[in-house]
């Protein structure tokens, strides 16, 4: 964020105004799923029209090549609560006759998904969009270096889905994780329990055309039929947000590629992202814009959400080069040639 | 504890000697599986020698139906721990290609008992010890109140193993229970994580002649071989105790059944029970004791183990009464009938 305001302001300062009209939108919520971008946009609409959205809350595609995202994928987020006896029972006195809500919850996640990596609830790929040759071949052409991924990761072997590359499972496919799980006695030690719940967090990866409001309901009904006579299944709570493609042949990407080839040294690649931008997804929606510029400056190895994040310096001063010659660039694209993309 | 101390008090002061050699023996490790009794009395097997072994530590079949029981389930207790990466990861940037150790694990516990309640673990009922006719009789004559246990539990539906009934699932059938689960996120709302770690802790009930040696290497190579490709299984800690049976037609099980009728003024049934008590399989074993007498003072609505446990102190005079009558009793038995038992 602060590469596109010292680059504003650097301009400002130098010539007074900006070649265009700029508007700033700083959100805080992406971690939580942005819940509330939506209804501000709604009711902001005349306020925040725009041709053009640039962002750069994504990655470059590896520490050498920069990377224009060109869309990502959607979530679900959702909690699952299992419920037995009204409190926890004594495994010697109870076990064998009452039913034990950890057991039903290890059912039903060992039920959402196969060995293979694919997920096993009905309907779930109905509405998967066959990924495109170029796609394909795009991702085939990218460098991938999965010993040094291993590495980092500290794991013998990568489980992407049978039948489909690392990248492809990783920005393509959809996908589903357990982030979360709880139950009975955690500590040091044993108690001879059966626990009256267990919960857990399930996380759903959406590609196009998956919408979350299909995907939601359809995850749940499957979790809650899961229940085993003598358990109670329920879904306190679950949040999604849809996935997003956008054109990549556009005048304003073209303008976005030469301005990152300018400040990085090097063209861009154009990838999907793994992850989810609500608030990207919220704007498309609500404001119509269809030029969008996920254009990130930090690297894969920066830690984005993980412990220790980092930014480097240098990366600070390849995005606010980046910057100044996005601003430029879109401010010589004919007025017919922005009207047409957004229209 | 103290019926048995208050009772040989006042016999004292009124005899000035009790009217048989009594050794007590206090073992406060009942509820972490008594792992050092064994070696203790094996160390002191002079000094504990005994023809009759009474303890407490059981409950009434009922709050109006008194027990003896003549056996008791093992146990086997074992940590489950399931790792991938080195730390938790990304669930959008990772969520595909790294395999879900919360996920591996629910397969694992997924994979250890079916539906119906039976245990699903290769040779897991190899030396289970067929039940005997009288036993699955005296079991079926015995009053079940389910709709009381199911309000008590607050539960629509008991679970017992199928094609057995409530009683043999819970006194006379092992079983395996999920008695804590953790790993990832357990907090408030949701995190978008891979998590690196999820454990569980499983505890199973063994019943004669099931060896808690042979069943817990049993149990944890089968667990350790449900590990999946990227992820990494073991089990850091177990450990078990042998189930028991005691012979039921013996002159001193006779005086503890006339020693029950007159302090609770019913004659007891015989059961097993459930749970496990590890002292006494170990002083049978060690000090080889047959003559075991498990008759207990409380009743099963007293909570044992539970929050607000309790003890009504007309128990404790009923059980005041039955240990005076059953010293005096057991004194009066032959020398020839305790030692053909004990031999």
């Amino acid at each position: 964020m602060l590469t596109y305001l010292n680059t504003m302001d650097s301009i400002i300062a130098a010539e007074g105004t900006l070649p265009l009209n700029v508007k700033l939108l700083v959100e805080g919520e992406e971690e939580i799923g942005s819940p509330n971008i939506e209804r501000f946009a709604r009711e902001h609409r005349r306020m925040l029209k725009a041709d053009t959205l640039a962002m750069s809350d994504t990655t470059r595609y590896s520490t050498r090549v920069p990377a224009i995202h060109y869309g990502y994928r959607g979530l679900v987020n959702m909690q699952i609560e299992v419920t037995g006896p009204v409190f926890s029972v004594h495994s010697g006195v109870f076990g064998g006759i009452v039913r034990n809500p950890a057991m039903v919850l290890a059912r039903i996640l060992c039920h959402l998904k196969d060995d293979d990596g694919r997920v096993t609830i009905p309907g779930f790929y109905d509405h998967v969009r066959r990924v495109e040759q170029w796609e394909r071949k795009e991702m085939a052409n990218l460098p991938v270096d999965d010993v040094a991924l291993r590495k980092y990761l500290g794991v013998d072997t990568l489980a992407p889905e049978q039948g489909y590359t690392l990248l492809e499972s990783r920005y393509v496919r959809p996908t589903l994780d357990v982030t979360g799980i709880s139950g009975g006695y955690e500590g040091e030690g044993m108690k001879t329990i059966i626990p009256h719940r267990a919960g857990a967090k399930v996380s759903i990866r959406l590609v196009p055309d998956q919408k979350a409001d299909v995907i939601g309901p359809l995850v749940a009904d499957y979790i809650c039929s899961l229940a085993l006579p003598g358990s109670r299944v329920t879904i306190p709570h679950w949040y999604g947000n849809d996935p997003m493609l956008t054109p990549t042949d556009t005048p304003a990407m073209a303008v976005a590629k030469r301005a990152i080839e300018y400040g990085f040294g090097r063209r861009p690649v154009l990838v999907r992202s793994g992850g989810t931008v609500g608030a990207v997804t919220a704007l498309h929606r609500e404001l119509g814009i269809e030029n969008i510029l996920m254009m990130g400056w930090s690297s894969p190895e920066d830690g984005a959400h993980a412990p220790n994040e980092h930014f480097s310096l240098e990366d600070f001063d390849r995005g606010m080069k980046t910057v100044a010659a996005l601003l430029y660039g879109l401010a010589q694209l004919k007025e017919s040639e922005m009207t047409k993309i957004s229209s």
